[in-house]
């Protein structure tokens, strides 16, 4: 059996909820689809300042040294996430954007860059605070790296119970919107993504 | 300036609080400590059976390979955790234990043992589910590895603000059992534990 790995980093502000969304990911590869994950948070400087990232790696195996650093798929949620972690990004990955508040004016070559204005959507449902499970909602839709059902119910299993309701309409909400991105970008000749492979 | 780098690995059930409290040492570290620190999660098939753990590696520098596997300090909460754990412990290590859910029978050479009734203490509060913050107060006590008011800030900062004075509550109470203990343990002539250092 071949070995897969995939690295995801999630970047954003303190109080944006990049912990869980990463531990969303980690648990929806290794709980609800059978595989392995870690998750790593580095507190430093940065978190200091406010800044919040956190590591997921996924993989068929179990992993036995959790690092990687050149993520097949970054997802930012703040400017400073962005100048920060792209430059890491490995030529021919994914760029997730929070859109409304990071400006991507670089990235390696062949990136494939896909935008959403997820506390905008999260306003819509009248909690902001959801916008990290739209923003997992929208990885799913775009990376395909996962099933859409393992991710519901790793957000599901992640939140109190009188937050469920309001978390899964956030997921939903978020997948809709990179499906119908997927859409528009194939009608318009564009390739849509395909998943992941490296060693 | 040398480096140091100390090792701590939680685990027990899911549900007992292990990422928490592995996060509230994290930030105690770095965040009001002014250190670095990196905590990892694994997902895996011990997730799927219920089992959490979670490894929180601090140091003097920046961490660039979060992976040491020999935990100086291991925190159980569960026997299943304690049985798969302590075999990786290093010689001369400390082993905290939930201590009316975990009995030891080996450990490695030269191995501290501290016990702690966490949940018993937990539900004097009138809320079992703080027992990891029982047990973050009994490690710090213990281990001395972290300034006391550098844990608390970390515990206030981690939850939700309803939640503090609970919260603080339990680390106190935690953090009063282990510095008893070793008072008890002095009196007896056994020697109370020092600052870890390792590379």
């Amino acid at each position: 059996m071949q070995r897969m790995l995939t690295e995801i980093r999630i970047a954003g502000f303190g109080g944006q909820g990049v912990i869980l969304a990463a531990a969303v990911i980690g648990k929806a590869a290794a709980i609800f689809q059978g595989g392995y994950a870690t998750m790593t948070q580095s507190f430093g400087p940065e978190a200091r300042g406010g800044s919040s990232s956190a590591q997921v790696i996924l993989s068929n195996e179990p992993i036995l040294y959790p690092y990687v650093a050149q993520p097949d798929v970054l997802v930012v949620m703040s400017q400073e996430a962005c100048t920060r972690f792209v430059p890491q990004l490995r030529p021919g990955g994914i760029l997730i954007t929070e859109q409304e508040l990071v400006r991507v004016d670089q990235y390696p070559t062949g990136t494939r860059v896909y935008g959403v204005p997820a506390t905008r959507l999260a306003e819509e449902l009248g909690r902001k605070v959801v916008l990290n499970i739209v923003m997992v909602g929208f990885f799913g839709a775009v990376t395909k790296l996962l099933d859409r059902d393992s991710l519901r119910s790793a957000v599901a299993d992640s939140v109190p119970p009188a937050m469920q309701k309001l978390n899964l309409e956030a997921f939903d909400k978020g997948f809709e919107y990179g499906s119908q991105l997927l859409v528009r970008l194939s009608e318009n000749g564009d390739q849509e993504p395909v998943a992941l492979e490296s060693a």
